[in-house]
């Protein structure tokens, strides 16, 4: 085992998740240190620091995740709770969460300490239930203790957890430099090593884990710990996929593209099968890709995410749109109120993304990213933090409620409770996700803009910038430069797709001069030597717009949707004026030329930009009688046009729906007539 | 246990399922005799009774079926095959299936005494399986042999499968006169009852059944027995779904609406949970209804099946549209793509409605049977007669056959094999669902239109009438009256909903004098005294036409679909032009103003009468390059319009989709741009 520094060089700041290796094949590297002081991110990330995170121990508790440890712990054979093999995923997500938190201490140090005292008690807990071999896995130790490890591979999810583990160690140990669960994870990945390849060792095992993790997982560790041979496992662990069996016998296992073991992933022409497990697979390779440079895989991966965005993903960011197996539907079958959009698919699509982002410099992987966090991820917890939705739907009906489970109603916690730790981590290290810097040192990128500080090492030394704004509600973004390189260097400002065309930028105060600026792939690139206290402001485009789905999205056809900025909205029925007896959300047709307001509502939801729009009633086919008891028609008899008098439809962020009392929600609006 | 006779009434025709009671309180009751001689259903129903029935058994054997009934013969305790507690139903429904067939000699000696014969060696299995006590159930007694009987009963089918057991016997019994089979059931019947209810008896258990099918079992046993009792008993299953647990119990026990245990049948307000469970509990209620005469219960059974049929069915009388848990959506959810329309939800509608025609009398319930059989479950079934779909979207895209379990195939057997025999016993069943007499033996009620005779005894005496039709393909309906009973009586002829308005008929080749004809409720009635050879010629509006769905049909807006008579259409890729490079099924905009044409085409599928519509290519948005890797637009940047050539678009009937090549399917269109 190689030395690993007892202190990262990172710690002071906020690493988070990823750090590349020093002989990483990417475009860009992720930031030094990046903070959010203020504005939208900073209130939805105080609420997860004040209120989701420190919930999450009493949660695990009564769910019964610690006592699976604790039985670990001690031994025993019985009284395993919970209905999952992963159950102590949870545990290792919440972990992770914490650490990361850990790294950005915040204005109350009792909290601090408290976590401080939660986490270790936690790795206490793991250090003690960790086998002799280096195995830890409550289930497999207490539920299953007659069962020979890793034979149950494809149900059995020891990889999966073993892999939020290695994860939970690795974000402990870079921010706080401690490296007691590091040592667990470490101790567990090499006990992997010795059961399982890589390729010519002579260990392969005859299966694939069922749901990866464990693979970007490794190439953590490698990062932290200096270990190219963990890299090496990672990768040995991809190309398993669709490799390890032959074909028949993947077949017979039953729906091998469930678990992405159909094809190679090299080979994979679309993404397959359950959205999680493929998209943590997808995140893997990309890291996998990003360290070995391997072109084939890369080029998969830029093959597989444009597949995902331009055919499987809703105009939220959401994707997955099958209820049975969470999975991946036909290409642009993406209805609204069955979507699916597991919360975990959403950060699982950020946590791809932001690799490719990485590994490609290209702009439109930190789009996705943007539309992603601010709707199909922040949609999945109530705004007060201590409510969680796991599916994510589009459309809700009048009506809903008085159904059984036909309509989302958000909850303290699952059964299968992936998604809120899942959530905590990601918000906990949301600020690794806003800028870096261009692998030559020459460039610092700002990929996402909350007001906050970016560092950075770039080749002419340290660039440090201040950010401040009042997005997603305002288009404003003032940079600062606060630090400065030796030399020009270039500030390179992502233009979001949906402002293309429709921004501006000043220098000082003064449009930059036509030679210190180009734009290219939606990086707006200012070249200069710059000077401690220039600002830099951009304006982006906050008018509330329409949009449309491609035609092939069968469930948007007839319909608009409403945006504004990064932020999808929704009409919830809550809202809305008094419709004509026996109305609904779903008799309202919007008036797309009749254009859009906004404006702003402190009081509404935590405070929001509200967008009004126009809309008519439509009268419904049947006015009663037994005449009207099948509900389609002739086309020669037509349907009933909508009423001449206007109504003002009253829009909300999709991500703070499902806040008040149940209703009726849509995103798409049927529009026009 | 009272006498039975030996030679039911009725053994020379074919009463099939239902034979009411004589107390029954119903508008109508089924014809005494009918036959399908010739036209449609007759080649439908020879397949089915050369093919499908005589491949049962050797299904049943290779899936294990009859080795598991070996098994509890034999009172092994190990060995269950199949993955469902409710395999023995299979057989049952097979059985029931071949008894049908029995009635029905044709033309053919050696396959009538072979299909007899192994029905005897099925009873005999059945018998020797059957334990002293009447209890007959192999999971229970083979794969779980230490669990008491009728203490799972959520999920264990157990009454269920006791419901299939009795159906085939009072097949068998209506239609051969033995009763071999009907003692095997009537011993597990009051094996039953010593176990359960009525209300009063101290007997209650403490759960219902998880999946309806005991009630009209029940009813039926004692239409055919004489035996009120059975009633009784199927009256407490009724009445105990929502009623024998208390609330938090049955909350408890998750999701009470999938089994329809979440309030009592008298006050649900909508169809509810799993598709095949609610209907074949509200089938069992609308037997009760029937025998008792309750009110109550008849509202509330007209209430729900106005419900599911206004805002729960697809057009193709389909119904069900989740994939996950098998049950009903939110109202007009009903997803294309995603539909689930499980074969055995479908011919379960047809049960229901059945009922409620002859219950009420009404000519919709007989309207939607129709476009049910002829679509939602005819689909379920291959030409070949050898392959079935379990699920019946109404779209598969282009492409689907690349990606894994996204889109339907036929295949010969499932593990989850329901479907199959439950399409051998409907058809093999048919004929029943043709004809009716009023309760006061004043009318003779044509609710379906086949080539073949009907027969009922009216109060006058008995009538007879011969049907000659080449429909579906052909409007003109060709009645001629054999047997005529003494005085007036009344011909009543259903006008289907999609032909209201657009009909002619004559009696003896010239118009029906004003005196003669009434139109009421879909019925036209022609009351004369008529007399043998008289006919009566109806003609129906056979052109093809478009139909439009509700608005609030989120997933049809924008859409047209193509029907002709009774048959929905669909268009699939095969029979299509080719198209643009690039271009599918799915860039189609039909052109409802260019109207439809019709033509035969004998070669095609068995022949069918195909339609012509008018479409346009509509050009993809992206045409490539990576500003096009967000399918969501602007509206200021709009769609692409559909090119002006025209393409001829070849629709053919939904029941015979998938029999060729893999492809892209569409029922509903994206229609006018």
């Amino acid at each position: 085992m190689t030395a690993v520094p007892s202190t990262p060089p990172s710690v002071a700041g906020h690493p988070g998740p990823i750090r590349l290796g020093p002989d990483a094949h990417a475009a860009l590297r992720p930031a030094d240190r990046a903070t959010v002081t203020g504005g939208f991110w900073a209130e939805r990330r105080r609420v997860n620091s004040e209120v989701s995170i420190p919930q999450g121990p009493d949660r695990l508790a009564a769910a019964g995740n610690l006592e699976n440890l604790r039985r670990a712990a001690d031994r025993e054979s019985s009284g395993f709770r919970g209905g999952f093999p992963f159950q102590d995923s949870d545990v290792h997500k919440w972990l992770e969460a914490a650490a990361w938190q850990l790294g950005e201490p915040g204005p109350d140090p009792e909290r601090h300490t408290a976590l401080e005292e939660q986490v270790g008690e936690f790795i206490d807990l793991l250090a003690r239930a960790q086998e002799d071999s280096g195995y830890l896995n409550s289930y497999y130790q207490v539920a299953k203790r007659d069962v020979p490890h890793f034979t149950e591979l494809r149900w059995g999810h020891e990889l999966y957890t073993a892999g939020h583990l290695i994860q939970a160690a690795v974000a402990h140990h870079r921010t706080t430099g401690r490296r007691e669960l590091l040592d667990i994870a470490m101790w567990f990945a090499d006990h992997l090593a010795d059961n399982f390849g890589p390729e010519g060792s002579g260990k392969p095992v005859d299966s694939i884990d069922g749901h990866a993790e464990i693979q970007t997982a490794l190439v953590e560790l490698a990062r932290e710990t200096g270990e190219s041979r963990y890299t090496a496992l990672a990768g040995y662990f991809v190309d398993r996929h669709g490799g390890a069996l032959p074909e028949t016998k993947r077949t017979g296992l039953g729906r091998p593209g469930y678990f992405q073991d159909h094809t190679p992933v090299r080979d994979a022409p679309a993404v397959t099968g359950h959205a999680v497990r493929q998209l943590y697979l997808l995140t893997g390779a990309a890291d996998v890709a990003t360290e070995t440079g391997e072109a084939e895989l890369r080029a998969a991966l830029e093959r597989l995410w444009a597949d995902m965005t331009a055919r499987q993903t809703y105009v939220t960011g959401g994707i997955g749109a099958h209820h049975s197996d969470e999975g991946f539907g036909q290409p642009y079958e993406l209805p609204n109120d069955r979507a699916y959009c597991e919360t975990c698919a959403a950060i699982a699509s950020v946590h791809f993304s932001w690799r490719m982002a990485l590994l490609t410099g290209r702009a439109k992987y930190s789009d996705l990213i943007e539309r992603t966090l601010y709707n199909g991820v922040l949609c999945g917890v109530s705004l007060s933090g201590d409510r969680y939705l796991y599916d994510n739907p589009l459309h809700v009906r009048d009506g809903h409620a008085d159904q059984e489970g036909v309509g989302p109603r958000r909850v303290p916690w699952f059964d299968c409770a992936c998604c809120p730790p899942n959530l905590m981590r990601l918000l906990a290290s949301l600020p690794h996700y806003l800028a870096a810097a261009s692998a030559d040192g020459t460039a610092m990128h700002v990929h996402q803009y909350a007001t906050g500080t970016l560092e950075a090492e770039l080749a002419g030394g340290p660039v440090a910038l201040r950010v401040e704004t009042d997005y997603p509600w305002q288009g404003r973004i003032a940079l600062t430069v606060e630090d400065t390189a030796a030399g020009p260097w270039t500030l390179a400002l992502r233009i979001p797709h949906w402002s293309a065309g429709n921004w501006n930028v000043t220098v000082g105060g003064t449009p930059a001069p036509a030679g210190e600026w180009t734009l290219e792939d939606g990086w707006l690139r200012l070249t200069r030597d710059w000077a401690p206290g220039e600002t830099v402001e951009l304006d982006l485009d906050m008018a509330p717009r329409f949009t449309l789905a491609d035609p092939r999205v069968d469930a948007a056809r007839g319909c608009a949707a409403i945006e504004r900025g990064p932020l999808v909205y929704c009409v919830e029925s809550e809202d809305q004026p008094p419709l004509p007896a026996g109305s609904g959300l779903d008799d309202l047709v919007v008036d797309t030329s009749a254009g859009l307001t906004s404006g702003w509502r402190p009081e509404l939801l935590g405070g929001v930009a509200t967008v009004t729009a126009t809309a008519r009633v439509r009268p419904r086919p049947e006015s009663g009688g037994d005449g009207d008891w099948w509900p389609y028609r002739p086309a020669a008899v037509g349907i009933p046009a909508p009423a001449d008098e206007p109504v003002n439809l009253t829009a909300i962020p999709y991500y703070a729906w499902a806040n008040r009392a149940d209703g009726a929600m849509r995103v798409w609006l049927p529009a026009d007539a």
